[in-house]
């Protein structure tokens, strides 16, 4: 199949789009290299040393044979998002271009706003592009599991079977997220769903959970394929964040008491994932919401399976459990499920099996390059800040 | 109070604005005027001569003594939005301040995307200037019935408690929206919901139905208060151009069956219902949501009701069903709770008292204001289209 992989530099599309040419689909990576960009804004850097896209695509040329095209350019410039899918027209696009940091969405009032005009114009900007020039591709969005919140219900896939003063229908799960960048996908679920319904199109909105590791097959296979670790507080994901954490003997660092439940998944499960919902497409005019994780877990659980693992290897770590930047339940019932994937074919990676191997190993390696100031959380939900002018430093960052 | 009425200038705003500062509340207008200009984009006019801003305002001081003050600029420039807050330091804030016409959005692209800007992002301003300035400010926010589509099930307002797999929880109501604009109506309904969970502001959220008639107590008082009346495809809605077909023999036309029921009100209903609200504020931290509107029918209903009453005038209509440009059931279940602004005391004036004296008579005296070529649908939710270019012409508009 030919597939466009919008955001095909960051961190999962990237080990997507080498996953699927490596699985003989015809790659085109679409990227405008803005997470490269935000890094620079932030003073950070990937753990890992990831090379240029252009880099990239030239050592996987080299090992695999295979050649990945590149669209560099924006999804909101509309026109050039109609003209990459007017050239390639391509049968599934993969949709991760979107600014995905809860932290970074909640710096200042600026970052709220772009994060929505990045995110929901660019997804507008592809569904008319769709629409127009090849209403039969497949789109497959990724969105989050944390546009669902913290329900006190089941948490199902998607949609939900209520009955109410004696009648019945099947709606759309109730939202709650918890940041503006959730919430712009949580928007763009109410678009898609209605492009859907009123065009025909086709969608698979992949509700995923928090994506660990950062080795998969392809990557391994060459160090400039080597893709991107992120350990810092704004991009940084809790369970890669402990890992480093505890290769450089810094506390792992737990927001409030840690009784946030969450799903997650294996980076290399992430792949797969995408990979099924491309096999196996949406009816045309179906918006379908899998949940794209394998296990559930409290972040204090996942600090002491890092604290266990690291004890292992001779590491010496504690836990802190600092004030929360963040405002949600610390303590909840948290039951997701996910089972659309398995029945797909999906066999999930599990934590304890690659905690080891692919995530305290890899930490380990590049523990060198860890700039410890950025470590800590340093935006807080309660006080992203209004703005008097452009030139004021975002508030809510404190190094 | 001193109250903010943000969109002062529109069909809802302005009668709002003269009767809040009838009752002697202190009131400014907030208006960009961009709806004056949609008209001249649209070739379209009010069907009531409406005059300008500050005519309009020098009238009201004239017969009332009472002033008004204006403010003009966009709330999507967020210094505007922030300066005239902090000068006014308002008790509430009453939001209009949106493209609201569901054919506007479905235009093309552009429009879809300019309505979210200017929805989205106008709101988001909105709520950081009251977190950094007033965050005891009670926020007004006009949303539409439109926002829950056409569930198998009652409509609540605005949350729905759910019993799920023996367990239960309250959660949002879940939205199906029917347009792009219905759809920035709900995503500031996440935006809000958060902002006021994570900030702590207080919120009102008026899912308002359809809203009819011109005429309120004050602007009867002097022809220079005139209301705006929109009768056209585009910006008027279902009653208001029906009566404004018959008074110009014109077939009343009904989308599709006509089946479609909707939630209707008077607007002397929509003003009293601002005040409610205004003095019954919410909690801090909370976002309520209310129903707006006071009696619920199908259209063919409406085009009866309307067809009864010309008749008894001696005029003679008949009624066409076109084609329907919208993606909507044509026959569904329909019954929508709305009792909680009865509850704070609300007098519902009922269609079948006002449809002689304050709709068609109105249509009455300015049909010869008519733009014949108009009134026909010119927005279809189908072809709604991508563009090649901003010079393009909008492509799901045809006269």
């Amino acid at each position: 199949m030919k597939v466009l992989v919008l955001g095909g530099d960051g961190y999962c599309g990237w080990p997507t789009a080498l996953y699927l040419s490596d699985a003989e689909h015809e790659v085109v990576i679409v990227d405008n290299l803005i997470r490269r960009r935000w890094d620079k804004e932030l003073g950070a850097d990937s753990l890992t040393p990831i090379r240029s896209l252009e880099e990239r695509i030239d050592a996987w040329l080299d090992v695999s044979g295979r050649r990945i095209d590149i669209e560099v350019g924006d999804l909101c410039d509309s026109e050039f998002a109609r003209d990459v899918i007017d050239r390639h027209r391509p049968d599934a696009i993969v949709h991760y271009a979107e600014q995905r940091s809860a932290p970074y969405s909640m710096i200042d009032r600026e970052h709220a706003v772009f994060t929505h005009e990045n995110n929901l114009i660019g997804t507008l900007n592809l569904l008319f592009a769709i629409k127009e020039l090849v209403p039969e591709c497949h789109l497959i969005k990724l969105g989050t599991m944390g546009e669902y919140g913290q329900p006190n219900i089941d948490i199902e896939e998607g949609y939900i079977d209520i009955q109410h003063n004696g009648r019945s229908d099947r709606l759309p799960y109730p939202k709650q997220p918890g940041s503006f960048y959730h919430l712009t996908k949580v928007h763009d679920s109410h678009n898609i769903a209605f492009a859907c319904r009123i065009w025909g199109l086709r969608a698979t909105d992949l509700h995923q959970g928090v994506v660990y590791g950062t080795l998969t097959a392809q990557t391994e296979r060459d160090p400039r394929l080597v893709n991107r670790f992120d350990y810092e507080g704004v991009f940084g994901t809790a369970l890669n964040r402990f890992c480093v954490q505890a290769a450089i003997s810094h506390p792992l660092t737990i927001y409030g008491k840690g009784g946030q439940t969450r799903g997650f998944l294996d980076i290399r499960d992430t792949v797969r994932c995408i990979e099924l919902a491309m096999l196996n497409p949406a009816d045309q005019g179906e918006l379908r919401v899998y949940n794209q994780f394998t296990e559930q877990f409290s972040i204090r659980r996942i600090a002491e399976l890092v604290t266990d693992a690291a004890t292992k290897i001779g590491l010496e770590t504690r836990i802190e459990n600092l004030d929360n930047p963040r405002v949600e339940l610390e303590e909840h019932y948290y039951n997701a499920k996910h089972t659309r994937l398995l029945d797909l074919g999906l066999q999930p990676h599990y934590l304890s099996d690659s905690l080891l191997d692919s995530l305290l190993n890899v930490a380990l390696e590049y523990r060198d390059r860890v700039n410890h100031e950025l470590i800590r959380p340093r935006v807080d939900w309660r006080t992203t800040a209004d703005q008097a002018g452009p030139e004021t430093e975002p508030a809510a960052v404190v190094a």
